[in-house]
């Protein structure tokens, strides 16, 4: 991931320590004027707001600062903003927050912004799961319910205030010391976040309210930091690719890079993205968020606990948790690891069906399960299992993402093979196993170097905007250039999803090394 | 008073009835960017903005109204700003409010945005007036309590609102039709407004916070009228020549005409402007608030039952009021009116001392007073007087006025024969008698049809600025080309001062007729 370069620094919102000349009879000059014709020297060439809540400090700062002032400065609509004034230099206090917010997950990350520096982040699940777990479920809240779409807008607000408040406090840092907020995140979430009605997305032709947002402040939008504090939305390209998506091809330097580049991002939605610095097409899958963890019964956020490595040995199945812990569940490096590791083992065969008799198999309700971890040893006192219809859950949203990249590759007439980088983005832990992944027919079988995980590029993104005007800027740039394909008018998509519905696909010879594997180790 | 031209309707904040394409699948652009377009096509050349209750709004709008919408546009700073977003046409309800926040008294005016007229009006006295009658107690009140400023500010507004309130229902008008608001009103009006520190200006160097406001919504403001509703408030000079002197430039017309002008503002602070399209100079006297009725037992403001004529005839005191009620106090032309009857009846002597023995004079309880209406005849069956106190009052006022145009004109090497027109502001009665205010000094003793009493000035800015983009466009560049003389700084202010505590004048060959006249009908 391209990451910030040195003298880049120049974060959206930032604190500036500033003397301005004290008035005399012979300047009379009000205060603003006088701070402007400070701030003028400094930023040549800009336009100066001011909000009322500065213009109020303003004065008493001032006087009380002995001319001496710190001033927070936000990048606005064209003009430079002032939104908070205070006495004396208060420049080693200013913070900021990226944030990814996902259908199904939540990041956050507190960032030091005159140092550039993240202090530290938290990944929760976004509070609207209760009213849906995929953005349809959240749309069909929002439009059948007169309350619909505050009660989610107020959801996912509360989920953000709680944990910028424990985040905060971990660090040191009051509330209303954070002056800004860039948020990244898919067009609805975007619409619902900032209670913008998002229903006209479920419907031909899928418009969405907007994908530029304006720029608001923290009291708008509702959120517990400095009431000035300016909140940024990265933005989106149409309903289905949206803000995290832009987010993710600032973070990756995929559009301003010379080689063919796919950002696959293995999200609730699934958007991938394909291109270089010359063109850029993207489409969003229907893929659901069973690798974030979400809808299945033990499925959990990579955080401590998680069962993020599976293997299968000497009949039997063994696992590790982040941080070593007693399991609670399981995260998406687990499960992509889980598939994997039953293929070999004999566990699934390669229509996915549990196999009776194999190791860790027994028989549940209606279908075959595998026991990945018996009560004994768990954290919950109960058994960790998968059953075949999460398995059935995880082969078809493996299906829509590679059956997606496959029809926008094909559309501009090329293959896997000619695409110099694929780069995973997600936040399903830290220990993706690319082996496994293309063992299941999730990533495509080509050399394993040019396929990197990357983490969660929407939050990286939102990261660089934050501490970069010139990164804001260009993801501007980067939304406006992206073509996008709509999968469900694809003819071929039918086709291309039924073939992945298998590990690792139907037609063998796209993954010859896993074909080799297979027959070599597995049988039929 | 220069009125709005034809076709120069063409107010900050208006309403824009339009037909929007609806989408396709070939033309999926988002609602918002699909408004701009249309917008673009009616407003070329121009950037748009969305608040954020429009965003919400917008969607649900456009479906509604089936494409067709009712966008209510607010001049912002650099671009348009959508602030309200309805479903079909509703351009026949847009509703504005011009204001003058006097330090004694305040006026609003609803007008009809699509019309460009006024549909009423009215006046009140500042809910201020108990924490001081002029500015410096306020100033003083503000600075010495620790809620001073937060008391002043919640004072006017609740004058406002409930004169809002009044206004709106009296004219079948919902607060939340009410769009736009224009502020005309002194600086130190203007900051206690928006609750920004004004003390500065008490003190050496007299130093405003601003004298440029931001644009601002209702409700950050906490006006009780749309929230979205755009704020405007017309720029100030300095500390003590404000946006109200402003409004009465460019509602007189005088910085954009040829003719030697003199702008005499009888309000609480007295500003005088003098100059022409060429230039133009300003002051700020020290004048009280006696001729808009405060401060004196039975002053009142220009409305039914306030003495607006009073005359001396056979020994008795003859009065007039408005709407010919009976009295219940003694409005600014009335004041005048009885200074000038007084001194022409030998009720008061050239120092304005109460002579006893004169028709309606009595002994008071240290020194005499003149009774105007006894209890039996007015409304609130008291006598209404006029006391030595009150007269005295009147005294220094009138002098400090009379005494700031002749610094203003000396500084420049003029005499107040060479001024063109002489425009009398102020909100003291329909009814100013120009001989009776030449005769006691209060205006000079030149050719009468230069003089013109041009009622509130300020207001009358503040309505044309509403109306008018090039007009709010035209305050800031005159408000910024004005050269302000700060009175108390000149030598000979006080010679001018003393010279003019007497009816007319010390010296007599300023006003040549009415020496003429009283020395053929009174006597020393």
């Amino acid at each position: 991931m391209a990451s910030l370069e040195p003298g880049e620094l120049d974060s959206l919102v930032r604190k500036v320590s500033l003397r301005v000349d004290a008035p005399s009879l012979d300047d009379t000059t009000s205060d603003w004027e006088r701070l402007q014709r400070t701030l003028r020297a400094h930023f040549p060439g800009r336009l100066f707001h001011i909000g009322l809540g500065a213009l109020r400090e303003l004065g008493p700062a001032l006087r009380q600062g002995d001319w001496q002032v710190t001033v927070t400065l936000a990048e606005g609509e064209g003009a430079l903003s002032v939104i908070r004034v205070e006495a004396g230099d208060t420049t080693d206090r200013a913070f900021g927050l990226a944030v990814d917010v996902g259908t199904t997950t939540v990041s956050v990350e507190l960032l030091d912004l005159n140092r550039g520096v993240g202090l530290g982040s938290c990944l929760e699940y976004n509070g609207q799961i209760p009213h849906g777990t995929d953005v349809t479920s959240r749309l069909l809240h929002a439009e059948k319910r007169k309350e619909g779409l505050a009660q989610l807008r107020e959801a996912v607000l509360k989920t953000f205030n709680e944990m910028i408040a424990d985040l905060a406090a971990e660090h040191g840092v009051r509330p209303d010391e954070i002056v800004a907020l860039v948020v990244a995140g898919n067009t609805i979430m975007a619409h619902l976040f900032l209670g913008v009605d998002p229903t006209s997305i479920r419907r031909e032709p899928y418009v969405p309210g907007t994908t530029a947002f304006p720029i608001l402040t923290a009291r708008e939008v509702g959120l517990a930091i400095h009431e000035a504090a300016t909140v940024y939305l990265l933005p989106a390209v149409s309903g289905y690719v949206g803000g995290d998506i832009t987010a993710g091809l600032l973070a990756t330097g995929i559009a301003d890079q010379e080689p063919l580049s796919i950002l696959i991002d293995i999200g609730t939605n699934g958007e991938t993205v394909l291109g270089n610095r010359e063109w850029l097409v993207a489409c969003s899958g229907s893929a659901g968020s069973a690798f974030e963890g979400c809808g299945l019964e033990w499925g959990m956020n990579a955080t401590a606990g998680a069962i993020e490595r599976v293997w299968v040995e000497d009949c039997h199945i063994g696992y590790q948790t982040i941080g070593g812990d007693k399991p609670s569940g399981i995260c998406g490096s687990g499960l992509i690891d889980a598939l994997g590791s039953f293929l070999l083992g004999g566990i699934i065969d390669r229509s996915a069906r549990i196999q009776l008799g194999a190791p860790g198999v027994r028989q549940g309700q209606s279908y075959p399960e595998v026991v990945l971890a018996s009560a004994a040893e768990t954290a919950v006192g109960q058994d960790i299992v998968l059953t075949q219809a999460n398995i059935e859950n995880l082969l078809r949203d493996k299906a829509a993402l590679y059956a997606g990249a496959r029809i926008l590759l094909s559309n501009v007439g090329l293959e896997f093979d000619l695409v110099e980088r694929v780069l995973i983005a997600g936040s399903f832990g830290q220990s993706l196993d690319v082996e496994r992944a293309v063992l299941i027919g999730l990533l495509p079988d080509i050399p394993r170097q040019r396929i990197r995980f990357i983490g969660n590029s929407s939050l990286a993104g939102a990261r660089r905007a934050l501490l970069s005007r010139r990164a804001w800027r260009r993801a501007g740039e980067i939304a406006s250039s992206i073509t996008c394909m709509e999968l469900t008018a694809e003819p071929r998509y039918f086709d291309e999803y039924t073939g992945a519905l298998f590990l690792p696909h139907t037609n063998g010879d796209l993954f010859p090394t896993v074909k080799a594997r297979l027959e070599g180790g597995v049988g039929p």
